[in-house]
């Protein structure tokens, strides 16, 4: 038996080989069918709906998937949904994901996905010490 | 007194005239304390926790914030979270943004930010229609 939070790695991994199956019956079972499910593709526009998120990954499909892997995937869980971030790992470039998801009839389904590319970067420096107490 | 979408709503405005206004106390105020934040730059990987995220509001403001506005936010609520989907609009580009809030305290605070460019596009065609019907 799955905790809760394992069962959401598992939705997320389901998804992740649907996409690198381009298997869109796999895909059409990863998506929430009651909430209305947005998907934010690389360089696109916010799809919106069941209808034209499924389009966009027939449209995907028939093109042939990357061979795409998640990795680093950290889970927020907060009673009946979750929020995944990952990295999705292609040959010549990684992507920051969000992905969400909501319990429909018992199991983990996906209503929001948005990925975008990015090259690793030096993080930010922190906040600058403090000033040395002063001596007066 | 707001409902809980105008809250939701509510609290995002705040978040982008922080962003505007390079407001880093505001942006401060934005974020949640509790939970791990997690924010996602145009081009940037994920950045996990609030220092590493504040860290990276005061890099961008230190360059100055563009004037961002936010239009088309819609908002799907659930329990104690909440997401936003909405078009950041620069002068020169237009960003497609997830946005997730949860209740901290009985305030809406952001625990989670991804940005990335876009081009709008034509919408993938819809599902091809069935074929007719056999006369046999």
């Amino acid at each position: 038996m799955l905790n809760p939070e394992q069962a959401v790695l598992e939705a997320n991994t389901e998804f992740y080989e649907a996409f690198a199956a381009s298997d869109i019956g796999a895909m059409a079972d990863v998506w929430a069918r009651k909430e209305v499910v947005v998907c934010i593709h690389p360089g696109w526009q916010a799809l919106r709906g069941r209808d034209q998120v499924m389009a966009s990954w027939r449209a995907i499909f028939a093109g042939g998937s990357p061979p795409v892997r998640c990795t680093d995937a950290a889970v927020t869980l907060m009673d009946q949904m979750a929020v995944v971030v990952c990295v999705e790992r292609l040959p010549d470039a990684k992507l920051a994901a969000t992905n969400i998801f909501v319990l429909e009839d018992g199991l983990w389904k996906m209503v929001h996905h948005h990925a975008s590319p990015f090259t690793a970067r030096d993080l930010p420096a922190s906040d600058p010490p403090p000033p040395p107490h002063s001596l007066n």
